[in-house]
């Protein structure tokens, strides 16, 4: 039956539903220059099912009836089954990796930006033959989790690890999936050259980790203009409570 | 009948009709600093019909009832000669340039901007005299087409061509078509000193594609203040499937 | 009656009167970053009737009860008279300045802002003991107007001469038209350290003057940067016909 | 029986209700990029009424129903009690910063942003060992009380002074109103690498003045990068008739 009459999958008058979030996401995420000229993407995962924003479209003008849905537990196989697909578009080349994020860390929301920060920070990496951002003793700092708990604290080293681009967005995948192993705290993974993946457990983490991401971006970008250094010696000032 | 009531040919409910498409896009370029000024323009190709906006009015105020429309087929002869002319308004100088995109690539949609990113990025060539803006291994590179199906891939090159800017825009149609012929596969070309001129096939290709662009204009000017060239050399890891 | 019952004077329901075109222009800058922290203003007259947004408001939240208006020609003696002053606000201390630009130029609209692009160019100015922005070969350069009927042309050379800023605003007066004297084609005047005033002889070419004229300071800033000067010798292509 | 139902606290169809107005607020300086990814917040007092918007929440979606409340007179004890407290949300970690404005200042109004250009300002002074923020000969400096009557002159110098950072941010506290003993006149105080507490006697006054400061500490960056000081000895061209 949903098969037959699959709309009712994104059809609701509640703001929140992923539906109706994506959407209203994207088209903030554009004024941000998160997703200009149809580039990046977002996906929201409710239990099994997963939510994801068409290719190709202009982000500012999303609309509900133009979401995939499909289900987590149904991605085994090598061919990929939509439980949802509008009709005259074509799925986001991010979905295996929108699925790496939901597999591997239980995440409900995962965004893609190309955010002109994100890509500028991995291009100053490359010049360093690096492949970690890591800054510390910035307040922002404080919006990521670390394991355990508690948040990073002020002193703490956010560190975010950069895969190299690949021809074909799907090739990405085994890449985001090592780097996810080898940084097992990470909330996100940068791609150089390209942008930036960014999940967290619900919308409202991914989100506001996504914004405290870009704007340790461009402040990094920023600092490197001006000669100062991402990574400082700060004496700790007092034991850390948290 | 369309002569002496002409307004029907500007008049629709429809979101998506070229009159109304128009002014929605200019509200959105002015937000974006692309028509700053009554700096810039748009056309639309619907069939044989094109809607122009006119010249010297503010973007972002811009009427349906603003819109000029002409007969493709009819501009053979010098004279030009408007289906609708809107009372007390001047038609664009940019109209012969449209025009010359919808002929010669029968393009469907024609953006032209002020962007201040391509002014900067013509001004940074003319100091290399240089004509081509040129990047490549950047993700955004993959929303332009190349000849054949499949747009540019993330190893290939883009290139713009650079025309030099004339007091008269009307001067410049001869040396926009000219580089359109030597730049068959193009969908945009730099102004010195003035802007840049970007096509589609539609008008989701023409907008999607001036905001990558622009997208790179912005980074390439932020890539040169931190001393990072435009192209690089990186090795391809995959085989091209597209 | 006017007097005893002043509020009709901006009372209107057309959103071009004076009383309501002020707030909608002033939100619009308040966008653009040229009145922030209550800084700026605006004024148009209308005939003799001169309509004046007050002193020390959030622009962004000015409202057509806000407006005090004044007639030109009560201007003469020292003591200013108000047609309409609102209760609980302090007249604008630009108001001087509006009206040298009403009466020694006949213009209709004057805009003055605080735009960061303004204040840079006159530093940038100051480093070199210059009182003059000068600026040539830029598209933008043609939406000023110059003696005659015809705009500048894309080779001639722009100039806005610039006063030095003195603690009071009222002060600012006969510099201002000192510079209205010794530059009479310009539109407007830098205040070192302080902004610009624009006018113009419609609310149209004041507003679209001023936003072209940020076009350039924006530009010419960020040419500095990169080493690109604002004076460039580039051969005429062509007779100009204008 | 305000205890039973304290919702009433929050609730009013007065657009200036501070229920109402920090909402408005929030959403306005999340555009601003103030208080991105959750960060920085604001507090209205109301007589002996404090209005504090929550931790953690989106502050372009804040609603009045997320307001916690508190008492100014009750807060003498180590244990704070709320008026209200919005279920299943937790109060500000700046609640005893604003407090501090509240009481040392009787400030009305307290607004904390993690503005990129306050914390660039504040690396910018670490460089030179420095824990004031000084600038002189700027226009918008006006906008600043000083102690009697009148603002800060053209010529006076503005000084913000920095605290150092702390893990925690209550622990701000006292250094914060250490800073506030220590310079008496200022309406702010810059935290090292976090931002700006900014307040005022009028919720008007908190937010043109942390609007200018934010103005001034952009305007500071620019100018560093030109390589312009922000100290300058401009001879002083009029007596100070304020």
């Amino acid at each position: 039956m949903a098969l037959s009459n699959p709309d009712h999958l994104v059809t609701s008058s509640d703001p929140d539903h992923p539906a109706n979030l994506i959407p209203s996401l994207c088209a903030k995420f554009w004024s941000l220059g998160w997703v200009t000229g149809t580039g990046g993407g977002c996906s929201i995962r409710d239990d099994d099912l997963v939510y994801i924003a068409p290719s190709g479209v202009q982000k500012e003008l999303l609309k509900s009836s133009d979401i995939y849905v499909l289900s987590l537990a149904a991605q085994t196989s090598p061919a990929r089954t939509y439980l949802r697909s509008p009709p005259s578009l074509k799925p986001s080349q991010c979905t295996p990796l929108f699925l790496a994020a939901f597999t591997r860390r239980r995440a409900s929301c995962c965004i893609h930006t190309h955010s002109q920060w994100a890509v500028l920070v991995t291009l100053l990496l490359e010049a360093n033959k690096s492949s970690v951002f890591e800054i510390n003793n910035i307040e922002q700092i404080k919006a990521f989790p670390r394991p355990g708990a508690a948040n990073l604290g002020f002193h703490d080293t956010l560190r975010i690890p950069v895969i190299e681009n690949t021809p074909h967005e799907e090739d990405l995948t085994e890449f985001l999936e090592e780097a996810m192993d080898k940084f097992p705290d990470t909330c996100a993974v940068l791609v150089r050259r390209h942008g930036v993946y960014v999940w967290g457990d619900s919308v409202h983490k991914a989100k506001t980790q996504c914004e405290s991401l870009d704007y340790l971006f461009q402040l990094a970008v920023e600092m490197h203009k001006l000669g100062i250094s991402w990574i400082s010696d700060i004496p700790r000032t007092a034991p850390d409570r948290s």
